[in-house]
């Protein structure tokens, strides 16, 4: 299947499943983790603009919190999903305030 | 701040929040949340290249069935967040059998 037939929904879900096991050693894809340090690594190099915004910054810090209480030391897609999930809620809230705005 | 400076992964990240506002109603922006139907929707419209793949049409029927589980009928942005997750498995796994093939 060529990859422009997918929708743009489908697309964006693609790089981030991609996103995801870029970060996993190819030694380790049975395990199916990531580390807690390549998970920062991540967030670093590949959510370097969103993090700089002070409201998302505080969402990944207390998601890396969070990271450290789980004593196995590796995220698993699940887990990298539900991350990623609670770094985009100040981009929600953005758009619903442009949204709400544009309907006022 | 331009949108080509996002890296791919934020751009992909505000590809599926946009996508979450695009189906909630301008005059239910408070309420923050997606209809059951809605969701359908968004699945059949959005989804229905992924979709048409028989493990990952068993992942939306399993996540359907448990919106019908939950009885306020309505999809949070974090509920949407999971169930988008969960569909991504099948993808997943394909991605880490092609990455275990060229490893091997």
């Amino acid at each position: 299947m060529a990859e422009d037939c997918y929708t743009e929904l489908e697309q964006a879900i693609q790089v981030l499943v991609v996103n995801f096991y870029k970060y996993v050693p190819k030694h380790s894809l049975v395990r199916n983790k990531i580390s807690k340090s390549s998970f920062r690594k991540m967030l670093q190099k590949e959510l370097n603009h969103m993090l700089t915004d002070t409201g998302n910054r505080k969402a990944a810090d207390k998601l890396i919190q969070n990271l450290d209480a789980n004593h196995d030391g590796r995220i698993s897609f699940d887990e990298y999903w539900t991350l990623i999930g609670g770094i985009t809620s100040p981009i929600a809230n953005l758009i619903r305030q442009q949204e709400q705005q544009t309907s006022g």
